[in-house]
């Protein structure tokens, strides 16, 4: 059993806790930072950029200069689509790795784009393995890149990365990571995997309140890509070769989310940073999943795919169970849930990001506890279907 | 001489007044409503987007439902790339009318977009006048668009916007808007000028932070443009069609600072909105030009195209006066203030707008009278190129 250190406080002004991927409930401290207004243009905001950028790459593990990162306004949707439209070539194609929403948003995104694509999609949760990119690549000579989804927070799911990596490498392509709602919690270390460049945000695993996401990226990788983006706004080079001129932003910063995540940077060090932030979030998964269970509910993946990013259950096959009146009852005693994603089957998530820890998960599993009573929900087990459909991942 | 309210209150952490278009000073309570978590998918959080928006509308002056407001994620220049790329189809042609830096952005927004457009170049600061932009479209019956800033804050001019729709509208064309320094503080009523959509952004006249923009679009044009966009991100007709559909963001929105932004909306009807505001900016403008110009400062501009909104005053000749240093002083006395963006003559800009009154202003005139004799400027006059410069606009 994991170690119970001391509570971490509540949220002050009493708000439920947010067991949701990003927005996610944040240090109070984090939001204090938010209470003065600073100038985007002067020195001093300049150097509170610098220090986010440097502080991030040196999370991604790049003590050499070879790595660079790039804040880019907007959700992380939009760093996504900053970040293919940078480093997908116009002559360019991709192989976009998919098992759920934010796969085939990257997708739909290069659809957009109107540059070359294929899609390997396995549905709702199924892993992509490195011997299936393997084989892609060795039957399209044509994709120069691969796009992969490193927790895909439809399902869950942990998608392994690595023999991602491997597989691109090893036949000469580039791989560009999607790690949203991982970097900060996940090694991701540029020593470990390669990658020319990964996509993250300020309001997921660091817990910053959302405004902007950023790109870290291969230094000669982004030195090559000036001129390949659609989009004005959305230019990771032009971002980059500005600040690297003047300090700043090249259009108007979220200037106190910026502020904010400085703040909730130095919590993550405090922390441990990556591995002391993986480490609670891992608790928070284990207590709550095992309560969870102990309720009668069922994941959707078995262990080994679970990331300590966000779970899925099944929802009950008991008709007294509605998911609306369930979330309604989970808001009321302080917690905001996650609906499903899945086509399949009914589905709820429960995440485990965001600034709360194990005393926090018993307290979830409690109120759902309660829900189901109240809603006189007398099993918690899942349909036939759920089970069926979970089978599928141990084939 | 307007009348003098009771004083506003200072930033009450003791940071120095944002003497620049944005990012602004803000109210204290504005700032303070960051300081709670929402969930995005949550129906309290879809209801403070929904009233964001009815008040947006209103605030352009429509009541009968033919305009709608759809929020976007980024700064400004995300929101004016998204309108031109969702309302100027492909096989469109954009007039762009520019006196400045956002004029030439939106130039260059549209080559990046690859879509046709042309440009009347007015330089740094000279007016388009309609019946320049009738001549344009007469001359070309391939143009399908127009695209006008309101208030060119790079030299802060207020364009004839006017006189510009009724050029536009008397030859069968479409006008695009970028108000986004001018929006929430001067008229720009659907009732009174005709457009198809405008665009600014939370952080300008009604006083918020930053961290999105807003596009105020007629309804049916809005709905023809679907498949227009380039960018899946800065799909207008996709972010309002998914809001329709389910009242939430498409991607994750700036939670804190759409909160932020309600309490701005709050405070900007209770000063009387569009009017009240207007008249606390103007009164700003004219105790802090009348000041300065009593320094022996001159402004680029003469009062006819003077905007309430930012005022470029030319450097003093005098070698003693170097902008850096006068920079320094300025942020030391309380007050940041903006470099010029002029090409020809060196100059600077003190804005007009966010939360302070003409109080402050007096204060700021103080503060610069201080830091020229710190200086030791024997004289704040410009030099003869700046006159004749100036002498343009009256030719």
């Amino acid at each position: 059993m994991p170690h119970s250190p001391e509570p971490l406080p509540a949220p002050r002004l009493g708000e439920p806790y947010l067991l949701t991927p990003g927005p996610l409930t944040t240090a109070f401290s984090t939001k204090e930072a938010m209470l003065r207004d600073w100038g985007s243009w002067d020195a001093d905001f300049r150097a509170m950029t610098k220090s986010v950028c440097d502080q991030l790459v040196a999370l991604a593990g790049d003590t050499t200069g070879a790595f660079v990162c790039v804040p880019m306004q907007g959700s992380g949707s939009f760093s996504v689509e900053a970040m293919l439209g940078t480093f997908v070539p116009r002559d360019g194609k991709a192989l976009v790795l998919a098992n759920g929403a934010y796969g085939l948003r990257a997708a739909e995104t290069m659809r957009y784009l109107g540059r070359e694509y294929t899609l390997i999609d396995k549905g709702d949760y199924m892993p992509p393995r490195g011997d299936e990119v393997a084989a892609a690549l060795d039957d399209d000579p044509a994709i120069t890149h691969v796009v992969a989804i490193h927790c895909e927070t439809s399902s869950g799911i942990l998608n392994p990365v690595a023999e991602i990596s491997e597989a691109v490498y090893s036949r000469g392509r580039k791989l560009l990571i999607d790690s949203m709602s991982a970097f900060g919690a996940l090694p991701l270390d540029v020593n470990e995997i390669r990658y020319e460049a990964m996509v993250s945000s300020a309001n997921k695993c660091i817990e910053g309140v959302p405004g902007f996401g950023f790109v870290i990226a291969r230094r000669s990788e982004l030195e090559a890509a000036k001129g390949n983006s659609h989009s004005l706004s959305l230019d990771v080079h032009a971002q980059w070769a500005y600040m690297e001129k003047t300090g700043q932003w090249r259009f108007t910063p979220p200037t106190h989310v910026v502020a904010a995540f400085l703040e909730a940077l130095r919590l993550h060090a405090a922390e441990g940073g990556v591995a002391g932030r993986g480490a609670r979030y891992t608790r928070n998964r284990d207590v709550m999943v095992e309560g969870m269970r102990g309720l009668g509910f069922e994941t959707l993946l078995k262990d080994r795919w679970l990331s300590p990013i966000i779970v899925t259950f099944f929802c009950p096959a008991d008709p007294a169970f509605v998911f609306s009146d369930f979330y309604e009852k989970m808001k009321q005693k302080g917690f905001i849930i996650y609906p499903g994603k899945l086509t399949v089957v009914e589905s709820f998530r429960i995440g485990c990001i965001g600034r709360m820890d194990e005393h926090v998960m018993r307290r979830v599993v409690q109120a759902a506890m309660e829900a189901l009573a109240e809603m006189g929900v007398a099993s918690a087990a899942p349909p036939e279907a759920a089970i069926a459909e979970r089978a599928k991942l141990a084939a």
